[in-house]
């Protein structure tokens, strides 16, 4: 009877534990050895759940991916199109300049394909975390291959979201709104917090953006809510910080877009990236690698 | 060992039970104390299992919330745009004047961004109902404050559903189809049902409404399938009936539209609400309260 | 204590079996008896699940629903709108004539829901599978009548997905692209692979099809990636192949399509299917019954 009465006791435990995990951080932290990296069902504070990925290498692990932002087609009649879930889903549009996905508890999209479409997840509002994280990896990249295929990977250290209730969804519905035409440049740009980099370096991140904005950057940090001089709002500058003094770079530098002040050309999911034209790697536009990158976003 | 034994049981009945429960009313009946409202997974008639939100309290208990009804963006350019999934998906159309989503088994979103999108459940064709309840609640309303933030929850008591194969989607198929161009008005227009008031009360719930088209109201019934005279097509008009001598007034107080009679200006799940500007509660517009409400559809 | 062993074993033989059912096939071989036809939780490679339909019954069962192409509205403003998610995305375009979700790993829609709108299984890119089967069943019939509703079902016996690395995503991606204006007419269009008729026969198949087109399709075969002379490419011509002299059939017999050479006219996830008017079968046009038809696709 020994041995069935382990099987019993194994099971109930493994139920039991399910129930409590909600993030990858809760995954590590109630687990003997070390979990392998991979996909997860979490139980968000509402009781629903579903599945994620967490890393479990980067600094220790713990590491939950709440959201992926993907650009299926930068190009001319793509831009702000069903496939631009992180830019207002009504286009460009001087009545409704708001990114709302970024400021809202909607989800959508699925793990598997993150690299292949949008994904919000619940975690990006449910998880309370202190730090983010970002892989830059090619588009199309399957699940297994995101760690060794990513270009960049860098995070925060100091714990910024203790300032701002611990996520994404509460930083900006509550501080700072990705709404165009409302706020002032540069006095309500967001917060550049510091990241150290894992995979890739500054030096190398900032010469895949447009030369004409490369000199407003500087590498090591991730910028909020990056304005222009236009007003039009920007919600991430991914591992640079834009100087006080650029008055054009954020539609050019930074992506998840309300920019309505150039008609479609500052729309979509990765904004003014191919103001210059797509992949062409003059002037305001970032080159062919950096226009085909998937941004994975992790809490921890 | 009967320590052991009494876990062996339980967790089998957890089990054995979860496989019966096609409706919040079958958690509650296999349930010997009354359970928490919340998330719980069901499990349709094809063995598909989904998870929705349950409320326990109402009346006893026992109501599955099985759609809700959001407009992300009632402006201009929003209107009949990918986040109108209630009303006709290819926009205003004079060949394809169809609500097709009322009449499928199509599904989309999810429970726990209800109030942030569009939301159908598997429950909405699968579950056998008697009554239909409505709440009315801000749109981005966390889960958790559902039941608090609802400012109006009215419920049928007739168990209507007996007569109309038990539930919505039976209902607009085979008896009341949302099909503009079709039917011919006021002789084709829907039931008429009443509701009870659980939270607010008619009188504040038609003052909404825009001027012109209150004097039509009636409040203390929901209205399934409502015609104009230019035989557009409406789904619900929530907590109201209208008279029969309102030639007019099913775009401006009924949602799930296929209009397509004033252009794109009857286009969109909420249809005509807009039709005198954005929230102005001046003539046929309803005021900004009610344009940036979720409709929560529950059965029982 | 007899009883309650063999409760404990069973449950633990349950929870392992389903840790390995990664397709219908693995299910099927696992099981002592023949399952019945239904919904099943699968498990990918990567340890996501996700509910699929398993058909037990044709040729000994074991066939998983993979994929179902789904045309929601082929009529003038319906084409190439979100509802098409087989064809580009973006719509008609000189910049973008690729249909990327036959060649992804995207994932969409529902198996409860897939003949009312589209569906896209992790199943299309994770199972290693030897056949395909497609059944042709009127839009929104419900899962439990897929069977007996289906007017065509047919399959390929030559294990060919062995040349071709298992899948269809493989073979897309690796293989024949969905890309127009890349590849010659004839000489690269993809290869016709044999079928057997399960339900209906080759004549009958063709006879829906435009009159104009019927001379150049001999059925009994699968064809993938069609091109036609103006270098459009559509992903798979069901139940029939292309004469090789055939300078304009592929968009007319064909679904799953890039085409941009006919402005809309080859756009949605039916292309040309409407070329000659609504289900008018004159001319290129398929007949009323076949353009209200789901294409279900399986893997074995």
């Amino acid at each position: 009877m020994m041995k069935t009465s382990v099987f019993i006791v194994s099971l109930f435990v493994v139920a039991a534990k399910a129930a409590r995990n909600s993030s990858c951080k809760d995954i590590l932290d109630n687990s003997v050895t070390r979990p392998p990296s991979g996909i997860y069902t979490l139980e968000d504070s509402r009781g629903f759940q579903y599945q994620t990925y967490c890393d479990m290498l980067t600094n220790m692990g713990g590491w939950t991916l709440i959201a992926s932002v993907h650009e299926n087609n930068a190009q001319d009649n793509g831009r702000c199109t069903r496939g631009d879930r992180w830019s207002s889903e009504q286009g460009a549009s001087s009545l409704q300049p708001r990114a709302e996905n970024w400021m809202n508890q909607n989800t959508f999209g699925n793990v598997i394909s993150a690299t292949a479409d949008d994904f919000k997840s619940p975690g990006y509002f449910d998880i309370k975390a202190k730090n983010l994280m970002i892989w830059q990896v090619p588009n199309d990249t399957p699940l297994e291959d995101w760690r060794p295929a990513s270009y960049m990977r860098y995070r925060t250290e100091s714990d910024f979201f203790d300032y701002f209730n611990g996520n994404l969804f509460q930083m900006y519905k509550y501080f700072f709104p990705i709404v165009s035409n409302q706020y002032s440049w540069p006095a309500d740009n967001g917060p550049q917090i510091p990241v150290v980099f894992d995979e890739g370096n500054g030096g190398d991140l900032v010469s895949h953006f447009g030369p004409s904005v490369q000199q407003d950057l500087t590498p090591g940090y991730i910028q909020f809510r990056a304005l222009n001089t236009y007003l039009d709002a920007f919600a991430i500058c991914p591992g640079v910080k834009l100087s006080e003094s650029s008055a054009y770079g954020a539609p050019h530098a930074c992506f998840g877009s309300t920019g309505d002040n150039a008609g479609t050309k500052y729309c979509g999911d990765f904004a003014g990236w191919t103001y210059s034209g797509y992949g062409t790697h003059t002037d305001w536009s970032v080159d062919k690698y950096l226009i085909e990158t998937t941004f994975l976003l992790f809490y921890r």
